[in-house]
């Protein structure tokens, strides 16, 4: 089986226009966020969104929980999707709901969406202390069932910090480089160097935000940003985590940014004057265009097989360490 | 691998104790009660309070799924333990729980508890109307998903026609035929009839409001009411649900009857002089008793096969054709 490709970030307004061009783009598997600020109860309810999704449409998807789902996909010419969280808000309180999450699928959770959370700190807060008493348990739980610690929007303390406590290796699923674009949700060397030291994945965002010249960004200036990328960080490290954002009007930007949490309008990446989602660059629209992305990167240098890693094998690997418990007491 | 000993139905107040009496008693299997009343939350806490015990004895007990894992428990000498609701509470109004659900291990629903539900009516109601509109889809989602339809709590008319509109047969997981004893849980041979012709299975119970004679009802007694069984729906469709409620406080068979639906304390089939757990007979305290059941079985003139299948084959046979999906859309 060739290797996979694979988007380990993902955010759309799903519909089956959406599902066929993840087959038109020979997409194997798909993380999607299924919540930013649910609780557990709201958060079910996407889940129950995606049963109806995977119900209707059982030739172009079905839900992935092991990596072995993602050879499944690719066998029968499917989707594998993931479920993840962009919070932990769906856990609430309650450090059990971290198995019943992982037994209905739960694969990625962020311990923090720019804001302090329960578990840690996130990127755009003033101060970051780090882990809290409750996120050091959440972790170890985390650890135990299989479920991915990510840390994309959190703060360089609580990373580093997680990287350490953590007994496998994390993921940051959807951000950039520091060096190459300087952005509150971009990681530092010394974050990415941690990462790659302790055999976590980094997920190229190709949200504008995160790119250097935004929107105008050329997908040659991406691909030679990877390359930089794999010479700190080594080709095994690396994947895609595109952001990709699609088809939601401007008012789910705005629930993503501030979820119940703010009576005045907080534009995060954005501001006042460019609230809304920003355009797609002109080489990635959706999930029809990861070809582009593999073309530059075999363009800029790097060989068949860093590139194949890159655009989902790594992933691959990385699903299959990480996803199966501890000890699940079966065996 | 011999046939299995299953018990599909215990109410316990759950203890490394009675896991160990698991083990003792050989029980392979037991299907065990985590709602009565609670909604969906607080029957996620009880999901919760089981992984806490699965966590802490994996050598004794491990959460069943599928019928191999009967086979599983058989080779490694544990105890499997499959969830099953007797209300409806848990899915609240809200049909696609059922597969959320299904996806965190319930295997076993009733569609009533003595009263009327949004899906069914209750045995002890004045009049039953039948499957209500939310339980036709109900019904029909059960069996999409792989969850029995369990009838044991409901009125005649409802439980004829859950048989009638499940595509996949259905179970009375604990009750005994009226012919032996009348009462309100036992079931008619109408009743009967129309489960076996079905190919669903009946529990025989051994709480003492449903044996003749009640706490003073002999093994001998019991045994000849099967073999009576056995003659009128045959040997292949039974199996023991002992409805076995050790080591609790009679608060609990309070809360089991009354819910949160009634000011008034209703007995159900026990009484105001006789509020409390009726004593269990003699020859069956705890799951380390299921051998004197065997033996009676024997001695009432059952072929060993028979008595195998009725002390767990039956049932194993039964899971491996109730609790997979007719298609989850993986293959």
């Amino acid at each position: 089986m060739p290797s996979p490709r694979i988007d380990n970030l993902q955010y759309a307004n799903w519909s089956e226009k959406i599902f066929r061009q993840m087959r038109i783009g020979g997409v194997d598997a798909v993380h999607v966020t299924i919540a930013y600020h649910e609780n557990f109860r709201e958060a079910v309810l996407n889940v129950e969104a995606f049963n109806r999704w995977f119900e209707q449409f059982p030739d172009l998807i079905f839900q992935g929980k092991t990596a072995e789902d993602v050879s499944l996909a690719q066998a029968t010419g499917r989707t594998a999707i993931f479920f993840g969280f962009q919070n932990p808000s769906p856990i609430e309180d309650d450090i059990r709901l971290v198995q019943v999450w992982h037994d209905l699928g739960v694969r990625f959770m962020q311990l923090t969406y720019n804001n302090q959370s329960l578990l840690a700190t996130g990127c755009y807060e003033a101060e970051d202390n780090g882990i809290t008493r409750m996120g050091r348990e959440v972790i170890r739980e985390m650890n135990r069932v299989g479920m991915v610690i990510d840390m994309s929007h959190s703060g360089e303390r609580s990373t580093l910090e997680a990287i350490e406590i953590s007994s496998r290796p994390i993921a940051i699923t959807h951000a950039n480089p520091g060096f190459w674009h300087s952005a509150l949700r971009n990681k530092s060397d010394r974050v990415l160097q941690a990462l790659a030291e302790s055999g976590g994945m980094l997920g190229f965002s190709m949200y504008p935000h995160h790119l250097k010249g935004g929107s105008d960004c050329t997908v040659a200036e991406f691909a030679k940003m990877i390359a930089r990328t794999v010479d700190k960080m080594g080709a095994d490290r690396l994947g895609i985590g595109s952001d990709l954002c699609q088809d939601h009007p401007d008012s789910v930007v705005e629930w993503m940014r501030n979820g119940r949490w703010s009576k005045t309008i907080d534009y995060g990446e954005g501001s006042a004057s460019a609230a809304g989602f920003p355009p797609q660059p002109t080489w990635f629209h959706d999930n029809r265009d990861f070809g582009n992305i593999a073309a530059a990167l075999v363009a800029v240098g790097l060989s068949a097989g860093e590139v194949a890693g890159i655009m989902g094998g790594n992933w691959h690997r990385f699903y299959a360490n990480s996803f199966a418990g501890e000890n699940h007491g079966k065996t």
